[in-house]
């Protein structure tokens, strides 16, 4: 039934899926419903309200698609822009990378503005750009928040200044899979077209549910964009929206009830709590990272990352090899890293329904990896310095005192 | 948490999504994995193995998609077909419909072959037009399995039968979203080039996981196919299965689990024994509808389906007043009618795992809420026929022997 | 691990253990904690003041006690009387046999008053020892207020009138255990000193509960009762009580929170609508055994069960097939005749969470196997009876009008 | 539903109830089902069969009896001893304080030896009293092997060893609540007549479950025990196992097959490993608690418990403060002191289904407590400590290898 068990629990610490908070697997505990009884779609319309509030934005239209975030990125592109459109899209890491395969396949027309793994996307390079477009031929700027596979974090306030300040119309559309409900982001303020991410990751729930919020500009060029599309097609959830059944195709009733429990539980720690708790809790991943001699892969401090920490091995380490024997030896899951950084980084996931003590315990666990793997870090540095970082900054649970 | 609670368990007959057994429950009550692991692709190898089995295939390649029914459709026709090819395609109900209109926004040219809704494909004009294709323009031959709207089998056999008569080199995709583990479905006997279901439905698992198998033809069909295609893409499947870690994006971890623990219970009753259940259920759903002097919308018994009944009212009466009361009063979900006959008929979905007296309870609240909305059945009359033709076809439980 | 599955559901119809709601096992469906934190107190205290409710009492002390129905019993006589006091108890089916046994076992003097098995306490012989008894030799009226082995339903009322009558101080120990939450059951007002029943009955949870309420006089008694105990010792609790730790010995986590699940369903029920529930379905199974030409274990009406039915089959069939029939080849699981009557009942148990459909599937199922074991019952006769019944009288869900 | 959530995981380092893996989670996430169906004997014929390996005894009795660990004490007694009978008992803590109350409040003629709190049974007086008593008027030690108030071990094999030296034929009675399935545990070699623990101890199961072993000499000595008793009477259950029903009351369907899986849990590790775990863990908390500068409460090295250790707080600190910050700060579960120690410990429980990662978050959220409460620890030395000591002694996973 399980297939590699190991004693006591396992440390979860890839970027995602992350950690599910048992109330939430409790709340999916559960045997399939008619997704057409009068329950469901009074239950959805609590959800898409409530959506948009981790988004921030008041003026979105969520949808709730039963997807991965691959699937969330497919539908912010083809609902809004057409063959041939021309993108700019930022390459800083192996997810951006892969959106933006995933863009030149869907036959945009992607100027790639390419950064080194570890910086942040060029946004003098967009200026620039956007300087140049006077004829408005740029249709969208596609950018990650946050790269999972280097942990950087993009500004997006900037972004949304560059474009601000030359009056330029292009769509922005934001991969926000390792940000959203964990970093801060706020869709309306940043004047985002389409924020999206997935059911595994901030929100702390199974794979399943891709995310999209539209705003509506989005939803306006939804109406002319010439992308072939179905499954993906807002259109149809619109429709079924105005008739408020809600759902073109069945949604997983699991899914809608543990997003239910999830934002519960997110309202109950209260948002900006949530997000000050990823705050403190990358700010110590990265004292320990200092504690231990080694550096952030993420090359500059304005793009250091509260949801994931790509850690740079030393030439002689194999940074995978990490992460076999911490799954091996100690229960514990980390991150590869991927493509042109494979082998020279690993990763840690702090992001989700994580607190302090369980991060500490993953960082105890990687002194120990790393002095498996020959790499001499002194036992209980890095912990020693992370805990005198959270001594003074993690406060007591609200609801406990 | 539990939007509209009833005392008792919820009696769910609708055609999907179905019950989920306890056993495969208990299996995706479980916390996130990180699917990079060497569990999970361990794993991916026995599903994918074992999927064959329900499909009947050895030659196939599944795919197991984090999509629904529809994803998985577009998944068949975007892999195999380019844009502007012809295709047949069957028009006898809801779905098929569906399936349709999603060929035509994914621009293909449809060749639309309809049937009164409650008759099955007409495959005397599928003949004539291959017969007069001499030139192979058809590229594809489209057709549901089991029309769900309808309760409607076509004879998958007598398809395969007549290209094979002509000789003819189109490519034959089914929807076999309510048929695949619940009826007969054999993939290479009858030569289907691609066959797809969904995780709702005889497979008892939670919406979610697309299930597509593509036979070595459609796979080859797959390498020119210009359908704009990523997520939906087989090749990037295709690419990791050749790695070994089968997953170009996150799957649902859950699913997985979910899918062995269904497969196992399948294995375990017997996929013969399965379906010889779902034809028991069928028969007796079918007697029950006669002794209460209604009629089956499905129009001859060659149609007849093993894994839905769409039961036909009388004009005084509202089927989707059956459909409401059925929930309201006796935590039952019915099914409604969809499009041209709402309100004329009424759905009992019988599939997935199920036993008689489970049906039998069904049946029981049928006709009490017929009586409750005006329809003068007599009680017991259709439980009393159902019964008499279970009594002496219902085996043993073998395990329990 | 499920050593002998079934396909579909287990048609749980045995008088306990029952039916668990979903959303109870759900809540049950966690870790364990710390039972010293301040989160188990607090649960604890609404668990205790509204465990008073389902017993109708507003001065009994309740205790929750990690035992079976045997240990309440237990609980209840050790702390009350001392041995060698002389009892009263009735003798009416295995239920109250064993109780008495454990009585005798605990060295009280016992006086039996039997009666025929299927027929109710004999009041008569009650008052007549009462009336004889002006010394006040008898400590307490021991009384099974439903015998689950008979479905007979003892009339309390009656019993405390009697007393009344004589004035006699006998204090009244009431076995509730097939009946609390699920018929009408007045501590107070019917003036009971303990009154108990066990989590696995129409609670609708796990075993592993013994639930004991004392009156202020019960409370009094035990001050000085002399029966060795510690186990059951009620000043252990009652010392916790006044520390507001609550527990003088760990209790089961898992119970608390499915406890604190089960009471909030009763009462979105209305525990009044929970009793006239089980009304119904008790009607509605008799109603079928009479239409089945079966008689009624029980042998008057005044004692007729609304938890649990014992059909007495003709000599020429056994009981004990009936059941054996039914779980191996329907998963319907029915109770045994014990002891006297063991292969000359069979029992239906209509207790705790189950709705209409649910009980007349199970009684389409008993047609079957009356057929089966070779007993010429009609199909649908039963369910028809049942079901022209239950027509008019189940009412629509209040959550879902 | 949460009475008082806390974000991520709760850290549960109580010495029980303990965390519970989650296959056994899944395995109890059930509906109830019918004790006598051929289901659960057949189930219970395994469990008692595995039970025995973890107690190490091939020619004891086991009984899984629906109560917890004081209700397990009871059994041991009840049914082994008469009122009046003479037995000497080691009073060590505050666990031993209560069995000891037990027994005085059973009646029987409790010869106390007390030791100071933090030092194992004083042996040297039993050997003295042994000598002294020529006249076999001794009938039973009883002695904890691990006395979870104090973190401290006693040397069973000496106790046996100093009964086989005199002769002497007292029953030994041992309270294996915090050890049996943690540390060397050998009933049968020892010469053990009761052992017994608590499903919510080592077992790593939810509270219910009480777990006796009785030698054959216990056995024999229950047939003229004269303490009263019923629900705890091994006869019903003697009775039960050869009709080969096993059960004189109703188990918890649920702990059953949770039992059944923490059993192939345990076995699937294997119980040496177990048993090196907790080995291994137990050293690890000791060399942090050094490293921090503070005492153990256990007094010498030769009773260090490897599954509890209570650890002396400085007379300025408050060993309950410590608790009550761990869990409303870092949502981390630790044991007050109990009774005369209130206050001057606090405890962490390493005992059950945990592993090193977990430990050591736990440590490191010590390290951070203890400033918070005013005592300067320096951050990441006892992680370090134990770090030190776990990375040459834990072994890969097997099953991962």
């Amino acid at each position: 039934m399980d297939y590699v068990y190991g004693p006591g629990k396992n440390h979860l610490f890839v970027p995602g899926p992350v950690n599910i908070p048992e109330p939430v697997i409790r709340a999916m505990n559960r045997n399939n419903e008619d997704y057409r009884s009068p329950a469901i779609p009074a239950l959805t319309k609590t959800l898409l309200e409530d959506i948009k509030k981790i988004f921030k934005t008041t003026s979105g239209t969520p949808f709730l698609i039963p997807t991965t975030g691959t699937g969330a990125w497919e539908s912010a592109l083809t609902n809004t822009l057409s063959p041939g459109d021309r993108i700019i899209s930022f390459l800083i890491g192996q997810f951006s990378l892969l959106w933006i395969d995933q863009q030149q396949r869907l036959k945009f027309n992607v100027d790639v503005v390419e950064s080194d793994w570890g910086q942040g996307a060029n946004l003098d390079v967009l200026a620039s750009k956007l300087a140049a477009d006077t004829a408005h031929t740029i249709k969208a700027i596609c950018i990650v928040h946050n790269e999972t596979a280097t942990g950087v974090t993009n500004n997006l306030a900037t972004v949304r200044g560059i474009l601000d300040h030359y009056g330029h119309p292009a769509l922005l559309l934001v991969d926000g899979v390792s940000s959203i409900c964990a970093l801060d982001f706020r869709m309306d303020e940043w004047g985002i077209d389409v924020a999206l991410t997935g059911s595994q990751k901030a929100l702390s729930l199974p794979t399943g549910m891709g995310i999209v919020c539209a705003s509506p500009k989005a939803l306006e060029a939804s109406k002319t964009a010439k992308s072939v599309r179905v499954f993906f097609d807002w259109s149809d959830y619109l429709k079924f929206y105005k008739m408020g059944t809600y759902w073109p195709y069945t949604p997983s009733i699991q899914l809608l009830y543990g997003l239910r429990a999830a934002l519960d539980l997110i309202f109950e720690e209260g948002l900006e709590n949530v997000i000050a708790r990823h705050k403190r809790l990358g700010k110590a991943t990265r004292l320990a990272v200092e504690a231990w001699g080694l550096k952030n892969c993420t090359q500059k401090e304005e793009w250091f990352s509260d949801t994931v920490t790509a850690v740079r091995v030393p030439p002689q380490i194999d940074g995978s090899e990490v992460v076999r024997v911490a799954w091996k030896r100690y229960n514990l899951s980390l991150g590869l890293g991927l493509n042109k950084i494979a082998g020279k980084v690993f990763r840690i996931g702090h992001l989700g329904n994580v607190n302090e003590l369980q991060l500490l315990g993953c960082l105890a666990g990687v002194e120990m990896i790393l002095r498996d793997v020959g790499y001499p870090v002194k036992l209980g540095s890095g912990v020693g310095a992370a805990a005198a970082y959270l001594l003074n900054t993690t406060p007591f649970i609200p609801s406990r005192v």
